[in-house]
C-alpha cells in the first residue's frame, strides 16, 4: 500500500464517516472480505446474544419464552426493523421461510390479486437474467395457477408488461453483473398495464435506499445474509403493501398465520397484516442473530451508505484499471452510478481458478459461471485499503 | 415425595436403563418440564457448537464454511441421522423449512404421483382431528390441485380411502390426545386404494419407534423442536420413499434442489434424491443446533425409550388416580399401550388456568383449547420422581 493509490486510499479511509461501525464486526485477521453479497461478516454482538437465546431463554425459560422473550412476535418484530432499511412503513414486512418460498408467496399472490381485477390475466413476466431461483419458483408458481412465465430482459420489463400480464417478476440489482435495475419505473409499467411488482431485494437492501412505499411496490422478498449480516442461511422477509394485506392470499396458509393461532380452529381464518405471509413455527435461533445482526444499523443514514458504496466501487475499477495489465479483466458492472449497485462484476478468463488463488491470498470474492469475479463492497465494514489491496493482488495473480 | 408412589418412583428411576441421560441436557434447576412435545429442553452440547459455529466458522472462515465447515450439504447430513431414529435408510430425508412447507410439497407431490396412475383422482383425505397447519395446507395444496380436502376421523381414514382418493395425510400421534394412529394400517389400505400416504411424525418421531421403511410410508414429514430437542423452530424434515423420487414433483423448486446449484443455469433440473426435497438456503444456525442436539441419540435404543415413555405415562397416569380428587380430571389418552403416544392429555375444567397455576408452581405442561391439560414425556431426560411431583402438584392446584 505504498503508491498513489494507497496514500489514497488511507485519507479517503480517514474521512470515511461510516468507519467506526468496522469495529463491530469480527472480521477475519489478515483477509479482504468482499463477499458481504454473498454472506455479510459476524455482527460481533451476536455470539453474545445466541449465548443468551441458548442458555437462558430456551435452556431456562423453555416453552415460556415464546410469549416472555417475545419469540412468537419476533417475525413481525424483526420485519418492521428491516422495513426502516427498505422504505417501508411498520406493518408491512414478516420475517421468515427462505427467499424462494417468498417468492413462491408473492408471485401466487400477486396473480391472485391481478386475477380479482381481471380474471384473463395469464402471463408471469420474468427478468431474463434474474436470480435462477426465482426463475424457478416462479415457474411452479404459474404452473400452479394456470400461467405461463415469459423471460424479458430486465431493460424491457417495463415495456413488455401488457393486458395478459399477471405479474412482473424483478430483481432490484442483478446478483451477476450488478446492475441496478429501474424499480420505479418498472413498477409503474406495470401498474399502468393492470398487474403487480414483485421485487427481490436480495442485492439492493442494506446496500443502497430502497423506497419500497415511495413506488407503489406491491411485493416485496428479500434474504437477509448478504448486507444485512443476519447470518448462513438467516431468514428471507416478504413485504405485502398495506393496501393490498386484505387481498393477500397465500398458498402456503400455515398456523402462524391464522388470525388466532392457539385457538387451533380447523378453519383456516388468515391473521390481519404483515402476520399472514408467516407460514409455520419461526427458526428462532436464525432470527435472533439476524435482530442482533440488524443493530449495527443504528444511527446509520443510507445515503451515507449509497455514497460509500459507490465511492468504493469506483476507486476499486481505478485501481483495477491502474493495476492490471490491460485486457485480462472487463468490468461488466455499469459505469453509471444510477445503474451500479454494490458489487463490481469483471469478467475474466479462468474465473474460477482466479479467484481460488485470490482467496489463497487473502482476498475473498467469488466467481459466478461462466467467467465472472465478483466483488461486493460492504459500506459499513470495507475501507478504501481493502479495495487498494484487492486489485493489487488480482494483478499480481493475473500477472505481467 | 414421602408416600408410596414416591418411594415407588425412586425404585424406578434407580433402575432406569437412560437415566445417564439426564446429565447431557441442562434443565432449569426445580422445574419439573413436561412439554418437551412442545418444545424440547436444551442438550447442553448445543451452546459450545453454536458459539464454535459463530465465532468460526462464519467469523473467521465467512463463505468457505459453505463447504469447508460442511454446511452445504448440512440437510442430507442431519436428514440421515433422523432417519435413524424413524426407519428410513440414508438418502431419504432432507432437513429445511418448517412442518407446514414440508407438508405443502409431499400432499402436492402425492397428488401429482396419484395421478400420474390414474388421472381422475380428485381427493385429499385428511384426519378431521389432525393438527390445524396440516389441514390448512392440505386444503390450499388441494385447491392449487384441483382437489378437495375430505376431513375423517383419523381411525376411518383406512376405510375411507377410495378411488377418488389421492393423497391420505394421517397425524402418527394426535397432538391434543396423544392418541397413537395405526400408519402401517393407513398405509396398506391407501395404497390397496391407489393412493398415497403423508404422515405427520411431529409427536412420534423420537418418542416412540417409527418404520417407514418398513411400512412402505410414502411422504413423512416432521418437526424436530419436540422430543428431538432441536430447539425453538428447528428446521423440519421431510421424507420421500427411495423408489418414489424419481417422481417426486416439488411444488417449491428453489435453486439449492438444482442438480448443479452453482451452474446457476435459468432451466430447472431437478438434484436425484432427497436433495430434491430442498427449497432455499437452509438456516445454517438452526440446523447446526439440531445437528448438535441429535448427539443425544448416540447409544440410545429406540425400544428403551418407548419402554420408558409407557411406563411413565402408566406411572403419572397411577399417580393422578391416587392423588386427584375424583372426577376433576378424566384423561383423554387411550390405556391401551398401542393406541398411546409419549403424553398424557387430562380434561379438566377451567384447564387454562389449573395451567397457570401448574406452570407457577414448577410443574411445565401446556393447555390446548378447549379443556385439555397435556403433559408431555420425554424418556430422555424426564424420570419418574417428576411424573410422581407433577400428579401432586395437581392434586394440590385442583384441592380437596
Amino acid at each position: 500500500m505504498s503508491g498513489a493509490l494507497g496514500r489514497e486510499a488511507a485519507v479517503l479511509d480517514a474521512a470515511d464517516v461510516l468507519r467506526a461501525k468496522r469495529a463491530e464486526f469480527a472480521l477475519a485477521d489478515g483477509t479482504v472480505y468482499l463477499d458481504g453479497n454473498s454472506l455479510g461478516a459476524l455482527p460481533g454482538a451476536v455470539a453474545g446474544r445466541l449465548a443468551d437465546v441458548i442458555g437462558r431463554e430456551w435452556g431456562q425459560l423453555g416453552i415460556r419464552s415464546w410469549t416472555e422473550s417475545g419469540w412468537w412476535s419476533a417475525p413481525e418484530r424483526v420485519g418492521d426493523r428491516i422495513g426502516g432499511l427498505v422504505g417501508a412503513a411498520p406493518g408491512q414486512i414478516v420475517v421468515g421461510d427462505s427467499t424462494s418460498v417468498n417468492v413462491f408467496k408473492a408471485v401466487v399472490a400477486a396473480v391472485r390479486i391481478a386475477r380479482e381485477r381481471a380474471p384473463g390475466r395469464d402471463e408471469v413476466l420474468v427478468d431474463a437474467a434474474t436470480f435462477p431461483t426465482d426463475g424457478y419458483v416462479a415457474q411452479s408458481a404459474a404452473r400452479m395457477t394456470g400461467c405461463r412465465v415469459r423471460a424479458v430482459p430486465a431493460a424491457d420489463l417495463a415495456g413488455e408488461a401488457g393486458p395478459r400480464t399477471a405479474a412482473v417478476l424483478v430483481n432490484h440489482v442483478d446478483y451477476r453483473t450488478g446492475r441496478l435495475h429501474d424499480l420505479p419505473a418498472v413498477t409503474a409499467a406495470a401498474h399502468t398495464a393492470g398487474a403487480l411488482v414483485v421485487a427481490d431485494l436480495c442485492h439492493s437492501a442494506g446496500a443502497l435506499p430502497v423506497e419500497l412505499d415511495a413506488h407503489g411496490v406491491d411485493f416485496a422478498v428479500g434474504c437477509t445474509y448478504k448486507y444485512l449480516n443476519g447470518g448462513p442461511g438467516s431468514p428471507a422477509y416478504l413485504y405485502v403493501r398495506h393496501e393490498l394485506q386484505p387481498r393477500f392470499d397465500s398458498p402456503l396458509p400455515g398456523w402462524n398465520s391464522h388470525a388466532d393461532p392457539f385457538a387451533m380452529s380447523p378453519a383456516y381464518t388468515p391473521a390481519d397484516g404483515a402476520a399472514r405471509g408467516r407460514v409455520g413455527t419461526p427458526e428462532i435461533l436464525s432470527l435472533l442473530a439476524l435482530d442482533t445482526a440488524l443493530d449495527v444499523w443504528d444511527g446509520v443514514a443510507l445515503a451515507d451508505v449509497r455514497a460509500k458504496s459507490l465511492a468504493l466501487t469506483d476507486f476499486f475499477l481505478r485501481c483495477v484499471e491502474e493495476y492490471v495489465p490491460e485486457g485480462r479483466v472487463e468490468s461488466v458492472t455499469p459505469a453509471a452510478h444510477a445503474e451500479r449497485g454494490s458489487q463490481v462484476a469483471l469478467r475474466c478468463a479462468g474465473a474460477g481458478a482466479v479467484m481460488e488463488e485470490l482467496i489463497r491470498r487473502g482476498v475473498v470474492g467469488d466467481f459466478r459461471p461462466p467467467d465472472v469475479l465478483r466483488f461486493g463492497f460492504t459500506p459499513l465494514y470495507t475501507g478504501f485499503a481493502d479495495a487498494e489491496r484487492a486489485a493489487r493482488v488480482l494483478a499480481e495473480v493475473l500477472g505481467p
